[in-house]
C-alpha cells in the first residue's frame, strides 16, 4: 500500500487537527486581564477555520521519522500563528483589503485595524515566545531545538515570506519574468510550507539524506500548493461567471495562469507533485500519509 | 566618584553608539536582491537617528557585570529592531498617524503603509533571526542565550510592549485609573527598557542577588523614563504656545500629569530616578556610566 484510503487518511488528519487545535487553545487562551481584546482578537484569527495544513506537514513528517510528538507540537502551532498573523496583515486595507476570508469578515473588519495590525504583530511574536519557552522547559537537544527555531524564523522573514510579499506588492499591474514569479512564490508562499517539514525533521534527528529528500519534498510541495491556488482562482472566477471580487477586482496580479496558460500549468502541476511524491518514496510505509495528503492539496477544491 | 563627568561621558557613549551602528549595519545591509526594498524601509527606520538608549543600557550592563560585550551586542541590536518595529507600526495611520518622526517623514510616508507594514513584521522577524543565529554560530551557555532571547521576546509581546500598546489603544478618550496608567505604561514602554538590562545581566551570568537588583533597576528606569516624556510632551506644548500637533492634536491621552498634575509627577520622577541610582550603588565604581546615564535620561530635554 501507498497511499491511505478515504477513512484512514480523514482519521488521520483529523486526530491531528484536533491536537493541533487544543494546543493553540492553550498557547492563546482567554484572559482576563486589562490586554484581554488582544487575545480575542488573535483567536478570531487563529480558530477561523483555517485548514492547518502547516502544522500538519509537521506532525506527518515527525511520525513518518518516528519522532516526538510532544517535542514537535509548540513548532507546529508556531508556523500556524506566523501563517495567521500574514494572513490579517495581508488582508489590512492598506494590503489586500480584503473584507472577508473564509467566509467570515477579517480581523480588521471586526477589531478595528490599530488592533488587526496588533494582532498580527502579537501572533508572530508569540510563535518565539511559544519555541523559546518550549526549549527552555524541556529536557532534550538544545541546539536541534534552536537550529528548527531559526529555519522556521528564516523561512518567515526576508529571505521568506516577508520578501516574497515585498516582490509581489512590486509585481503588482506589471508584467513579470518567470523567474520574478518563481521567486516571488518560492519565498511568499513556499517557504512556510517547506519550514514544517524541515522543522520536524530536524527535532526528529533526520540524517543528512533524509533531511535533503525532506527539503525537495517542501520545496515542491510549496511550489505545487501555489500553482494550484492559481489554477483554484481562475477556475473559480469561471464557475462565478467572470465575476471579480475583493482584491482580484483592484489589481492585476501575475499567477502560473497569466505567465504559463491554464494547460502548462496544470501538466507543471502535475509535474510537480509527482517530484514531491518521489522525495517520499524512500521512506515506505512511514509515508503513506504524506504522500496521500501532497495528492489531495494538489487536487483540491478550496 | 559616583558619576562620570561630562567628557567621560559622552566619550563612552558615543564609542558604544558607535559599536552598535556599525553591528547593525551588518546585520541589515543594502542588498541587490529582488526584495530589497524592504532592507531599504527597514534601513530607512533604523539609521533614522535613534538615539540608542535600549542597546546602550544593554553594553553598560554588560560591562558593570564583566560580561563579553561580543556576545551582548547581537541581543543589544535586536531590542533596537523591535523597539524600531514598534515605532513604524505605532506611526500609521490606522495607529496614531503620524506624518513625522525625529523631524524626518515617517516610514509608511516615504514606504507607503503596505511596504511600512511589511518593514515593521520584518524587523521583529529579523530580530529573533539574529539573536537564533548568534547563538547557534558561537561558543558558550546556550540556555543562557535562550533565556536572554527568551526575556526579550516577552518583553515584546501581549504581556509586555504589544500588551501595553492595546491598553493604550483601549484609554483613548477615555478617564483611566491610576492603575491602568501604571499597568500600561509597565508594559507599553516599560518593559522594552528593563529587556535590555535584564537580557544583558542573564549573556553576562548575573548572580541571582544582581539580578533581582537589575530588575528593579529596569523597572525603575522604565517609569522613569515614561514620566520625563509626559513631562516633555506638556512643556513642548507650552514651549510651543500649548499648539497640539500630530496625534496629540486627534486624541486625548492619558498620562503621569493628566492623572497626578505636573508638580506630583516630577516629585514622582525624583523619587523614582533615586531608588534607579539606589539599585546601581552596591556595582561600586563599574556603575558609574549608568549612574549618570539614568540621571541624563530623567533630565533630558528631547
Amino acid at each position: 500500500m501507498q497511499y491511505l484510503n478515504e477513512e484512514e487518511y480523514n482519521a488521520k488528519i483529523g486526530s491531528w487537527i484536533e491536537i493541533v487545535n487544543e494546543e493553540l487553545e492553550r498557547l492563546i487562551p482567554k484572559k482576563d486581564t486589562p490586554e484581554k481584546n488582544i487575545y480575542e482578537a488573535m483567536r478570531y484569527s487563529i480558530f477561523a477555520g483555517g485548514k492547518r495544513i502547516r502544522p500538519v506537514i509537521c506532525l506527518a513528517v515527525c511520525e513518518m521519522l518516528g519522532g516526538n510528538q510532544k517535542d514537535v507540537l509548540p513548532f507546529a502551532c508556531a508556523i500556524e500563528m506566523i501563517h495567521t498573523y500574514s494572513l490579517i496583515h495581508d488582508d489590512l486595507p492598506a494590503m489586500d483589503d480584503d473584507n472577508y476570508r473564509r467566509g467570515r469578515l477579517t480581523n480588521h473588519k471586526v477589531f478595528g485595524e490599530a488592533t488587526a495590525i496588533l494582532a498580527g504583530d502579537a501572533l508572530l511574536n508569540t510563535a518565539y515566545e511559544v519555541m523559546m519557552e518550549h526549549a527552555l522547559k524541556t529536557e532534550g537537544n538544545m541546539v536541534q531545538k534552536l537550529t528548527a527555531m531559526h529555519a522556521i524564523a528564516e523561512a518567515a522573514g526576508t529571505s521568506g515570506m516577508i520578501g516574497g510579499q515585498v516582490v509581489d506588492l512590486e509585481s503588482e499591474n506589471k508584467i513579470i519574468q518567470k523567474e520574478t514569479l518563481h521567486y516571488m512564490h518560492k519565498c511568499k508562499t513556499g517557504a512556510l510550507l517547506k519550514a514544517p517539514a524541515v522543522a520536524a525533521a530536524i527535532l526528529s534527528g533526520a540524517s543528512e539524506e533524509q533531511m535533503s529528500l525532506i527539503e525537495k519534498f517542501g520545496d515542491k510541495t510549496g511550489l505545487a500548493f501555489q500553482i494550484r491556488d492559481d489554477i483554484l482562482d481562475v477556475e473559480g472566477d469561471l464557475a462565478s461567471m467572470g465575476k471579480q471580487t475583493g482584491s482580484d477586482a483592484k489589481k492585476l496580479k501575475s499567477t502560473y495562469i497569466t505567465i504559463y496558460g491554464m494547460e502548462e500549468s496544470k501538466r507543471l502541476l502535475n509535474e510537480v507533485t509527482t517530484e514531491a511524491d518521489k522525495c517520499l518514496q524512500g521512506f515506505g510505509a512511514s509515508a503513506e500519509f504524506l504522500r496521500t495528503l501532497i495528492f489531495k492539496l494538489c487536487s483540491r477544491n478550496n
